[in-house]
C-alpha cells in the first residue's frame, strides 16, 4: 500500500489534538495574553488554521475570569447564531449551562420589522431576560454586536463578558471595534479586521468553559 | 449622538449581503473557477472574511453542475460535524434535501473503537446506505475525509460530489491533497492548506443549493 497515502494518518483523537496544540504553540505568538486566556487563543487558532491570528486578537484583561466564574455559576451562553449554538461541546460546560440561540424564535421577524433591523439583531431583544451575568457570543452578525452595544448603551442587564467575533465585509470590522473602544468598560474579547465567525467563537467559549483538551 | 458609531451602521440584511458580494467580486480574483462555480467562491469567502481565499481553492470543473443536479434531485447532504449541519439554510435547499450527521448517533462510539478510528471517521460507515449520489460536506474533521477516501476506494458508493474542506494543522493539508490527487476521479471541491472549516463548507452547500442571494 506504498502509493497510497490515506492510510497513513493519525486516527487517535486525542493524539491529533495534542499535535495541533503542540504546533500552535510553537509557530504562534502567545507573549502579550494573560495566561488564563492563552487557551482560548490556542483552540481559537485551532479552529481557523491560522497560527497569525494573536495580531489580531483584542480583549480586555479580566476576560478569561470573568467568563470562566460566569460558567461555573451556571450563567447561559447567549448565541447569535446556531452554528456557534451547536459549535459548543456541552460535555465541558462546567453548570449544565443553558445554550441559547434566538434567532429561529417565531417572534424575531416581526420585531426586525418594528426595530428596522437584521433578525439576528432583533433576536437580542429575547436575550433580555437572560442578559445579566451572561456570556454572550456572537460569531456571525455584525448587527447583532452593534445591536448589543446599543442596547447596554441604553440600560440593559450587562453580561459577564462579551466574545464578540463576528465575520465578513459590512459592519465587521467596525463593530468590533465600537466593541472594544466601547466606554462601557465590557469584559471582551475579539478578533479586529474582517476574519472571525462561528467557528473561533465556539472554540473560545469551550476553551473558557473547561481545562481539559 | 455624533460620537456613537453604532447608530451608523446598515441594518438592512439583503443590503449588507449586497454590499458584501460587491466588496468580494471587487477584490478578490475570480477569474480561474468555472461561470458555474464563482457564486460558491463568493459564499466561500463571505463566510470567512478573506478575499485571498481563491488562491487555495481546488475543484473538479464538473462540481458545481454535478452537486447542482444531485441535490435537484433530492440528494441528502451527508456533513461530518454539526456545525456544518447547521449552517445549512434549509430554506436554499431545492428539494428538501435531508441533511445528515451521523456524528453523535449512539452506535458511533463502539464504531469508533473497532475500527481504531476517530468518532469523526466512524461516523460515515452510517452514511453507506445514503452515499450513492449525496453531496459530502466534510468541513472538520481530515479523519473523516481520508476515510470516505478509503471507503471509496475499498468499493463503496460514490457521491456525486465531495466538498472536503477539513480545517486544522494534522491531517488536513494530507486530506484534502489526496482528494484533489484521488485516482477515483471524484467531483470535489476544497481549500488547499491548514484554512478550512464548517461555515466555509456550509457556504458552499448553500451556494450550490440555490441561485437566491
Amino acid at each position: 500500500m506504498a502509493d497510497s497515502g490515506p492510510t497513513d494518518y493519525i486516527r487517535d483523537g486525542k493524539a491529533i489534538y495534542e499535535e495541533s496544540f503542540a504546533i500552535i504553540r510553537a509557530e504562534a505568538n502567545l507573549d502579550r495574553f494573560p495566561d488564563d486566556l492563552v487557551p482560548a487563543v490556542v483552540r481559537m487558532i485551532h479552529a481557523c488554521g491560522m497560527t497569525d491570528l494573536p495580531g489580531d486578537i483584542g480583549f480586555s484583561a479580566g476576560v478569561a475570569a470573568s467568563a470562566r466564574s460566569a460558567l461555573a455559576a451556571g450563567a447561559p451562553i447567549l448565541c447569535d447564531s446556531e452554528m456557534v449554538a451547536h459549535g459548543i461541546t456541552r460535555a465541558r460546560l462546567p453548570a449544565d449551562n443553558p445554550v441559547v440561540c434566538t434567532l429561529r424564535d417565531e417572534r424575531v421577524p416581526d420585531l426586525a420589522a418594528e426595530l428596522g433591523n437584521t433578525r439576528s439583531a432583533a433576536a437580542l431583544e429575547l436575550w433580555r431576560p437572560q442578559l445579566e451575568g451572561a456570556v454572550v457570543a456572537i460569531g456571525n452578525a455584525p448587527t447583532a454586536l452593534f445591536r448589543l452595544l446599543e442596547m447596554l448603551q441604553e440600560g440593559a442587564p450587562r453580561p459577564a463578558a462579551v466574545l464578540g467575533i463576528p465575520v465578513g465585509f459590512v459592519g465587521a470590522v467596525e463593530s468590533k471595534e465600537a466593541l472594544a473602544e466601547s466606554p462601557l468598560g465590557l469584559e471582551y474579547l475579539t478578533v479586529h479586521g474582517r476574519r472571525g465567525g462561528s467557528a473561533i467563537t465556539a472554540a473560545a467559549v469551550n476553551a473558557l468553559a473547561s481545562d481539559r483538551i
